[in-house]
């Protein structure tokens, strides 16, 4: 019989796409979207980096070295050493996208039955990856009273069985903004060592910190063996479509398992490594401006919305993104009805509803994600259609 | 306690890439290596479609649409057409790379346990693909005797099982250069109709066919929903390195599930698809230059190898690989043996051993395959050493 996988079924959508249709169809009656949604910045992509492309003269367009070509993870090495990491270009696996090195990594670490511990909301993608490796996310709630700190420790050891192989965070947080303090790292820590547990670490927003420095898991110190940093391009230099990232790891045995996934889908591409190693001659005040910017926009964003009647918004240590609780019965039909039945001076506002970012059924109806990867202005315009919106809601709490 | 997962045990390193530390250590001792062992054409990719990267002019190097950019889709609507396939851009899911089409074919269509019939030699990391989804691979023997045609369907019928999901073929064939006539597509029909499977259709080579036209798994009717065909532009175009492939099916169920793994890994590479689409633009005669060029290749290496003594080489209809039969003990000794203990006139050859593309153990230990990727004058050159390889291999038989 011709059927889809059990898998393929249990694969999720796309929590943050499944309204695009609805986006469609309100710019088809001529109302103006600001997509605050989707994590894709405006930010314009260096020069520097996107003509070193430009700029390229080989002939043939050549697979590269399964872990990415070697020039790249040297220069990559520097790169690590100038955030206090310090690896050698062998302990770097160069691959397509940060969702790529997610992949290896629960693909070399985890068998199908296998659970990882996430704390919530947590980036929606890691749910199909789990799913593809068949393996089980079992989440830990953080709550918005507190800005989405670290969950008590007591509740990971509450979580932990026989088959819990790893913990993932993602730090600074995507969705919440959350940036983990040196304690709270240092308690996972203890946490990894004492249960003997992976912990895998997407640090795809480290540079964008507003509240002090990101403690990265690879400065902890004694946990070498169990570290593995999810790594990407897409946000830090505005290059998403370029599909590069970055899995790295101190422990030789992940990391011999990791290139034999790398060398069956052959290399990583081409272009885009090209882009990727000119970026690590930036200047040195390249990230000072993208986060000037970015926490210029983080501020505005805060104070409109907490400024609006029932909303609350915990300012974000890093990223870009918020995360608000506002006064509605439930985040998915408000967003729908954001883009289906409203509009305001002919505009409206995409978001992205936070039920998605949950593992634990019935969370987050009240909770939307914002990604404040628009203009100042733009994000002011949204904020005007927002409290607008709250106002005129049919499903007010 | 920290381990590797079992798939990470299981999933086999690159048959093709274990020999490059023997051949580094020989280039370091001086020794000229001709590459014959890997896919690397070294056809220069069309000026034109890299110029098309080269002069782009985006300020943002975003995510494209996670089922490729539109405008891509539906020029490859086109180019479809153009070789008699009839499909609409919905239809069409823009990879990464072929190896990811691959992928998502296992993972949309097949779960843990179920089983993949491929007729062998095939590409090894077919092997790499279905670890990676828990998926079991039962080889059909072809034989070198008659090149390798489509093994009997009874002997496809006599493995099927209730786990029996899909069919896997490649056309033509890597690694044995087959191309697959009209007759055995049409065999492949019948049985995947009786027994409701999957064709998995590997078709990277569909324009590399000196012996015929390649019959497509699409140019079959009647089997809309049974059909995929994975495709990608590396071989095609030269651009191996773009890691640009598609997924194609007229299942709109298969489509759904897939888009949904494609939504998770967010988009293909920006830059490639820029590539890919201008090279639909390329003059109708580019396939011309590049299939004569082919086919003197293939010409020559299949006359000098049929020459050696002891030696037999099918003469392949399509693809630019060769498999050799040799008068040797242990095709993957001998080609080790090459690189650590011999050279001719300073020179020597990395060839593929066989034994990669078996899915049954014992089989291929007297075959290699050739990549004929080299111009004609190195051909000859690398032809020069196998022989003078063979008179002195002491594991001759």
């Amino acid at each position: 019989m011709l059927a889809i996988s059990q898998r393929g079924i249990e694969m999720p959508a796309s929590p943050i796409r499944k309204l695009v249709p609805y986006a469609e169809a309100a710019k088809k009656k001529g109302i103006k979207v600001y997509h605050l949604n989707i994590g894709q910045p405006d930010i314009e992509t260096p020069k520097a980096i996107l003509d070193a492309v430009r700029n390229s003269d080989f002939k043939v367009l050549e697979y590269s070295h399964s872990a990415g070509n070697e020039s790249y993870r040297r220069k990559l090495v520097d790169y690590y050493k100038s955030v206090g990491i310090t690896v050698n270009h062998q302990q770097i696996i160069v691959t397509t996208g940060g969702s790529e090195a997610i992949q290896f990594g629960f693909m070399a670490c985890l068998d199908p039955g296998d659970e990882v511990i996430i704390p919530e909301p947590f980036y929606a993608n890691y749910n199909g990856f789990a799913v593809a490796a068949g393996v089980k996310v079992v989440p830990i709630t953080s709550r918005i009273e507190n800005g989405f700190a670290l969950p008590p420790i007591a509740d990971f050891e509450a979580r932990i069985t026989p088959r819990t192989k790893a913990i993932v965070i993602c730090n600074p947080n995507n969705p919440t903004g959350y940036l983990y303090s040196r304690e709270e790292m240092e308690q996972l820590k203890e946490l990894i060592l004492k249960h003997q547990l992976y912990l895998f670490s997407d640090e795809a927003y480290r540079e964008f910190c507003y509240s002090g420095e990101q403690v990265s898991a690879m400065h902890l110190t004694g946990v070498d063996e169990h570290v593995v940093i999810m790594d990407t391009i897409s946000k830090r230099y505005s290059a998403c479509g370029g599909r590069i990232g970055a899995f790295v790891t101190k422990n030789q045995q992940v990391l011999d398992a990791v290139m034999k996934f790398a060398q069956a889908r052959l290399s990583p591409p081409s272009f885009a490594q090209i882009a990727g190693e000119a970026a690590i001659d930036l200047p040195a005040d390249y990230f000072d401006t993208a986060k000037a910017e970015y926490r210029s926009r983080r501020d505005l964003i805060v104070k409109r919305l907490n400024a609006m009647e029932g909303v609350f918004c915990p300012n974000p240590g890093g990223a870009f993104y918020a995360m608000a609780k506002l006064p509605i019965d439930d985040a998915d039909q408000f967003c729908q009805w954001l883009l289906e039945d409203f509009s305001y001076e002919n505009q409206t506002v995409m978001l992205a509803p936070a039920t998605g970012f949950y593992g634990t059924p019935g969370l987050g109806k009240q909770e939307v994600r914002l990604a404040y990867v628009l203009n100042l202005s733009d994000i002011d315009k949204a904020m005007d259609c927002l409290e607008a919106a709250i106002r005129q809601y049919p499903g007010k709490k």
